[in-house]
């Protein structure tokens, strides 16, 4: 590997620089939830691709801008690199050490809202660019940004951004927004995420709520209607009840399931972070557990509201009841049936009175763990970690990479810096300097490999 | 009715004087819920009995104090008056036309927390009594005032208290605390009440909310497990699945069903003042309605709570819910019953995992509507009112009548001065000046014709 020798040495004499960039990106405010600063931190998104030679135009939404960024380079080849400028709300501000949009370094770290989800993932690749541009006069091949500033509120305006401007982000490969290391410090690639139908099932029953004694027996009650039409959804063995919900499922490959067997265990740490004494369908075995995790479709109530929840007794009668419901999805499964499935279900059911209402979500999309791109991405991090990064072929969280795999075509990749202890969506987000820099130095590998392919 | 011309005439040239007592009666707040003001009320209730010549002790509970009060009349007949001297919370403040603790006529109506429920019951039973003194010299029969001071709170040790002062609360009927007429402005004798169990049931699966993307599919949910076992409760055709539930259960009589088909229409009533479009189980009928409403057992989900339930969506796993649950009860079933069969009925059905509180709650108990004394109290009626008081056999709410009725083994008749816009338990609550005139008149024909039984 002694080409990157020069570049290592650029990236590990010049991190100072980097991290003074990063600094500045992050104690800018953008919130998305909160629409506080997002076209200043579009602007200086923009700024620091112009910076480092890119074409760049910040272009309009019905939401937030998306910034897109192109410059090309030595070879055909065209990397897509997918960001977001948005960061989580900072609240509860009083669990912060130091100030969130005052980002300080301590003990090997840095931290500020944002710096790890994923404003530091944007400035370790400019780094790596740097290193390139430096070493080389060029970069190894054409790379593309997208930037946007919705990732936290849902991604609601992406995917039909991404059909309108399909040509202009013509690619090869994509890489994605998050990465990073598990427990064991080992790097992971994430091949694909579940999607997601959120909805808010809600009842009224009455106008106003009743007295208990005077209604009990004669008056409908939200609650009950609610009650009866969530328990009709799942039964108690876990079994979605939604006509059709389970017939577009691909189901894991042996691939899949030799890969998860790959990773560690999860049990003893699950059971010890979050004091459950068992799993669902009474799992104990560590791959089924895995696999079940991130393969079977769910449907989460996510909070149930109705009536009186203070303290003691009150004796009313609810006119109203309402639940937030989370649906996670896989392959092939789409947000547009369930909700269809859903309608159907509750009508057949008798519950033509339980309305509800889309709050957001996309479909299911995965990356083939057999593309040659995950193998030159796995390749290029040997000799940078510990030891080489192992693949995940789904997880169980949604994100929008379903518009850059299916509308783009793409296989989708994670590399990143973050790590356990990295405190995203919390008080005292941070990243750890020894993975910033090792980010860079696999991005420079990653881009240089993918230049000659 | 020559006999009642000069008590007639002693009440109505005493009215202000009654209404001065209650004035100052209502401006003593008593909320037993904010422990405010209970020692001073009692001592209240002591002296306006002391002034009538009554023998008066202020008896010590676990809970607040309990005023017994004792004068003998020349008959041997002992009638026991039930009251109340603690107040509902004056909360929402600032809904209240004038201040609740300062008292103010306005309209022909007394307006004050507490002045109808049941501080004017109190009064107005005193001015009878002033009345009858005056023109008699003596009282007609004994007797005896319980005055307790947590009936707003469910009257947690009044049955207790009741069962260890069986003999000196010995009597030959009881008079309950409330009372009125209905929206046609005719007197209403209730003649039951429903018992009721009030628990709150809950469920913890972890120790802390999981993400729901890392944890649909694979952690215990207490959302689900709450809505499982609470829709195992009741089916969607209101039958409550509790083993043995219904099986104490005594049906309405004939003379029950006849007595609810004499009184007046209620659906077009709901129908406007809840905005409800059908009732439970198909009724349309109205007597069908109306004994229904009071003669089925009910179990009401009073209130959910679990997870996320503001704006928008959250992607979260809850670990814990609970809800709010009210039985109401008939003759014979009992709070200890449905205890018992609950937590059997969870354990059946593997719901070992929710647990449940008893938040408060006493057995239903019911006088029967041919028993003499309630003939006496509806001919004590006419004359006063536009038509005499009609017989309700049972109503939908509950109070502690039981222990009246089966320690005391007493016919216990309502009578009083309520109407329907008297806003009791809410903003603005008031008296008709009228009826408390009238209610003073009624039970001095009470109070009289039962001397002479």
């Amino acid at each position: 590997m002694s080409t990157f020798n020069a570049i290592d040495s650029y990236l590990e004499h010049h991190l100072e620089q980097s991290l003074s960039e990063l600094k500045k990106y992050v104690a800018q405010p953008s919130v998305a939830a909160q629409g506080w600063g997002m076209d200043e931190a579009a602007h200086l998104v923009s700024l620091m691709l112009e910076g480092r030679g890119f074409d760049v135009e910040i272009m309009d939404t019905e939401g937030f801008p998306v910034v897109l960024g192109e410059r090309k380079g030595r070879t055909d080849q065209t990397l897509l690199i997918y960001n977001h400028y948005d960061v989580q709300p900072p609240e509860p501000l009083d669990l912060w050490e130091t100030p969130p949009f005052e980002p300080e370094e301590r003990d090997g770290k840095l931290f500020g809202r944002g710096v790890s989800d994923d404003k530091g993932h944007l400035i370790s690749r400019l780094f790596a660019l740097d290193a390139l541009l430096e070493e080389m006069g060029e970069l190894p091949c054409n790379i593309k940004f997208i930037v946007e500033g919705e990732e936290e509120i849902g991604s609601v305006h992406l995917p039909d951004f991404i059909k309108k401007y399909k040509e202009r982000l013509d690619a090869d490969a994509c890489i994605w927004e998050f990465g990073g290391v598990d427990y064991r410090d080992i790097p992971m690639l994430y091949l694909g995420l579940r999607g997601i139908c959120y909805v808010e099932l809600s009842v009224q029953t009455a106008s106003q709520d009743v007295h208990s004694g005077t209604g009990g027996s004669i008056f409908p009650n939200a609650a009950w209607r609610l009650t009866w039409a969530l328990a009709s959804l799942k039964d108690k063995y876990e079994n979605i009840q939604l006509p059709g919900f389970y017939d577009p499922i691909l189901p894991p490959t042996e691939r899949d399931r030799e890969l998860m067997a790959a990773l560690p265990p999860i049990i003893d740490e699950y059971k010890e972070r979050y004091g459950v004494d068992h799993f669902l369908r009474g799992i104990t075995n560590e791959t089924e557990l895995r696999v079940n995790a991130v393969f079977e479709p769910t449907c989460t109530i996510c909070g149930l509201n109705s009536g009186y929840q203070g303290q003691g007794s009150k004796t009313v009668l609810p006119a109203k009841a309402s639940a937030k419901v989370d649906f996670r999805l896989v392959p092939e499964q789409s947000p547009s049936q369930v909700l269809e499935q859903l309608r159907n279900h509750l009508d057949d059911r008798g519950f033509t009175d339980v309305e509800f209402e889309f709050l957001g979500g996309g479909p299911p999309a995965r990356t083939d763990p057999d593309h040659p791109f995950v193998d030159l991405v796995v390749e290029a991090s040997k000799g940078i970690y510990r030891s080489p990064m192992e693949l995940v072929p789904m997880v169980g969280g949604s994100g929008p990479n379903h518009a850059f795999v299916h509308t783009l075509d793409l296989p989708v990749v994670t590399a990143g810096l973050s790590y356990p202890g990295t405190n995203a969506h919390a008080p005292n987000e941070n990243i750890r300097l020894d993975l910033f820099l090792k980010h860079a130095k696999h991005m420079t590998r990653i881009i240089t490999a993918f230049a000659e392919k």
